[in-house]
């Protein structure tokens, strides 16, 4: 009886409008604070213990947070359904690793860092976003994995010619990996082509082929995500025309038709004899 | 009635096609002037005292066209309810600004390039280009917010990790910022890459992921606003087609049969006795 | 009489595809006579007279196809109420100006050069792309005219602030106009906004805000475009559907629907009595 | 008799799931065994030898899968009608070249690259991709041709004008297009311009023209394949609504009125009398 007192309480404050602002609130100072951080003049003695005093706020208000938005579960098994109860969970959680010691120090204060990331689950329009965008990936799939072969096919032809060029930019497959994808973003990419040029004149060839092909599939993936995101937009207004409108289908009126010369065809009948 | 007298004389200079004409004709002229005062030869003498004279003669054209339009004005108060009005008459008035001594001179000159802004006020094309352009702005709210997430918590990570590498590029949050903006851009960032790839080997997977990070977040945003602009066009189209050519909607045609259903039902009742 | 026949044989060469096939044939050798000019093998004494002695055949064949175009014309005048014709002719005709002095040396190669567009005027398909790209910049205009005084404002701002600073990039305001182009095309901007940071450590406000501002009016730019493109092609699409395929429109439905309830009427009503 | 065991054998060895399963993981192999190979750690003597044997292995796995394909099939001639095999055959029969000697031995190890290609044959959605890729392809084809003609006539005037300013970069038509390459992917073009411009202060047109021209008709043929997919798009998901859903046209209602109207006649006709 107790513990269901304790509940509607705890619903009570998770629906409240203050505490909701509250809790933004509090994020928005942890991230100021990960700023702060980073200024030289924190590293003075008062402000380590300012900083290490609000840390701890921070991460017993998230606690606190989590276990009241837990406890307001009516079954506590549905809490760890939701996607975004876990990634809360796991955010708080791991923020609470003490890191005193030196070693860790630097692994603690990223982690801090990460609770910025609430901000995405406690604005609904931030999760819709995040989750249309994690949506339209297994669309690319297919694109990045081709994407993926022709960097590869490059990576490999281009260790194996121009490894011994300049083993900085073609040392390795991984290495040369990058270096295509510098070329790609056509950063400082004519300096690479110009070094190699001088021991073979056509790897101009190599460089225009890559771009002209990664070119001509990020243009693809583009227009295929446009196409797609504009597909479900045309067939969600044509249902929502449908709906709201009462607007009949064109096989509605089709049937209304035949209806009608059934009708006649009855009445017809009927008065013949 | 002397009063209204005058104010239909300015009635009439507002409407005038002349007086808009010339209107863009002084603003064309400022905005050239502007550009003249950057070369070094106005620096002579008898061009100073030439751009000081025409400076005093745009400033006293444009407060003359400012009050006509005032004065024209049925009730006064409704002048002030046009945000272009306010536009040029904030304009007007801080160019005004005595600029004599040597401190504000700098100050007076910045003011007087804003005048070429009212080109915008005065081409009506050129203010609805505007409007729309401001008007597309808040549905880019949660991708800007969420791309500035991005940017804050890569900018933490940045500084944390890389401040000691290089404090000219990873100091602090706010120059982190600015060299993950210069990252997006693409501009040179393969230096910043290898710099810190130095000391951290993997710190690529921190630069490919941000790279991949903010150009999914950025083609998110674009196609946001081409769905969007497209949904409103065909909304546009649809209401055009219908209003125009007085094309009926399936619902009416629908009903336009059952009525027709009707009078032969009664058609039929009526016979039958 | 004898200059009909004369007409007619000059009609008869126009049409024919051999005839065609020749004059594409020229105009891609004229393109590599063009391009064989640029190297150095091309300045020993035979090659300079093999290419005169081709340059003179490549003109006197052009002019002698202008020649019959023209005087196969019904009517002398309509000829050049082509553009393509102006184009042809005037391409031709100064591609004609002597060139020996070594003065004009240059100037004549240059203009042998455009002899090259002829290939858009002989091919349609380039030529119908051509006409579809020029009717596609008016609706750009206004959007033209909205970055060209951002450019203006930020110019001037520019060359006011940052001439002392470096005037090789803000000098002037025409040189300032060139620097915020390389600015918005990303190449060595931060090289740019680094130096005048060190005299105005906020002077990155300056910079981002520009290309913000610069980057949002192309995207409504080229978005601009899209839309118009794609409601061209919208109701070309609708206007071949209806005329094609006999498809009547809603209107003619609704009306053949009346129709028949009058006819219902005269029924009912020519029985009653 | 015996021939048409062995065939039914092939076609379920070929139809049958692990069979294929088998196939992608030796291709994936054989990718992995290219990568490994352009480490230095590769060229010790016992790698040397297990990536020899690896090498023999694969090649001798290809030749088989494609051997049971071949003997699969029912009329041997129809297996060189699928693109894809005839494919699949050359890359096989190709990386069979024996590479003893040192003087091929970098060719045998580029064409080993491409068997990685093998994914695309093997994996259905990969061929479906890179088939539409190729199929956009005619439709860019005069935008190409005409970019083309803008690239050759810039590349032919920059020769003429710079190339005894900068032999390296402007030394004759195809090094001059390379530039022109550079220019338009924004690769420090200005250090291109500036250089020119001590020579010809107005050199900024050549390069600002250029850049708008270029981008011009580069967008002109993103916009083209964007609209000519949309068409595509629009065309299927009409047929596809009409077919499924058995949605009438609106042609085919105003036949079923017509129907209903002759109907309605002759009933009138037969009662009269």
């Amino acid at each position: 009886m107790k513990a269901s007192t304790l509940q509607a309480k705890f619903i009570q404050i998770r629906s409240n409008k203050l505490f909701e602002i509250f809790v933004v609130t509090v994020i928005i100072f942890s991230a100021l604070l990960v700023g702060v951080k980073t200024y030289d003049a924190s590293n003075t003695n008062t402000m380590v213990l300012v900083t290490k005093f609000l840390d701890w706020f921070i991460s017993a208000f998230f606690l606190t947070e989590i276990s009241i938005r837990f406890l307001a579960e009516h079954r506590k098994g549905d809490f760890f359904k939701s996607f975004w109860n876990i990634f809360d969970t796991l955010i708080v959680i791991i923020s609470l690793i003490p890191a005193d010691n030196t070693e860790l120090a630097l692994v603690a204060r990223l982690v801090r860092v990460f609770r910025v990331l609430r901000m995405i689950s406690i604005i609904p329009e931030l999760r819709i976003l995040l989750v249309s965008l994690v949506k339209a990936m297994p669309q690319l799939g297919y694109v990045m994995l081709l994407m993926f072969i022709i960097f590869y096919i490059y990576a490999a032809v281009g260790s194996t010619l121009f490894g011994t060029i300049n083993p900085v930019l073609w040392g390795d497959i991984t290495i040369s990996l990058l270096t295509l994808f510098r070329v790609m973003t056509f950063e400082d990419w004519t300096d690479v082509m110009y070094e190699t040029m001088e021991v073979y004149p056509l790897s101009w060839i190599f460089y225009l082929s890559f771009i002209f092909f990664t070119a001509f599939a990020f243009l693809n993936m583009v227009i295929g995500i446009v196409v797609n995101v504009m597909e479900q937009e045309n067939a969600k207004a044509r249902a929502e025309l449908m709906e709201e409108e009462g607007e009949p289908s064109l096989k509605e009126i089709s049937e209304q038709i035949s209806k009608l010369q059934a009708q006649i065809l009855s009445m017809n009948s009927t008065k013949i004899p």
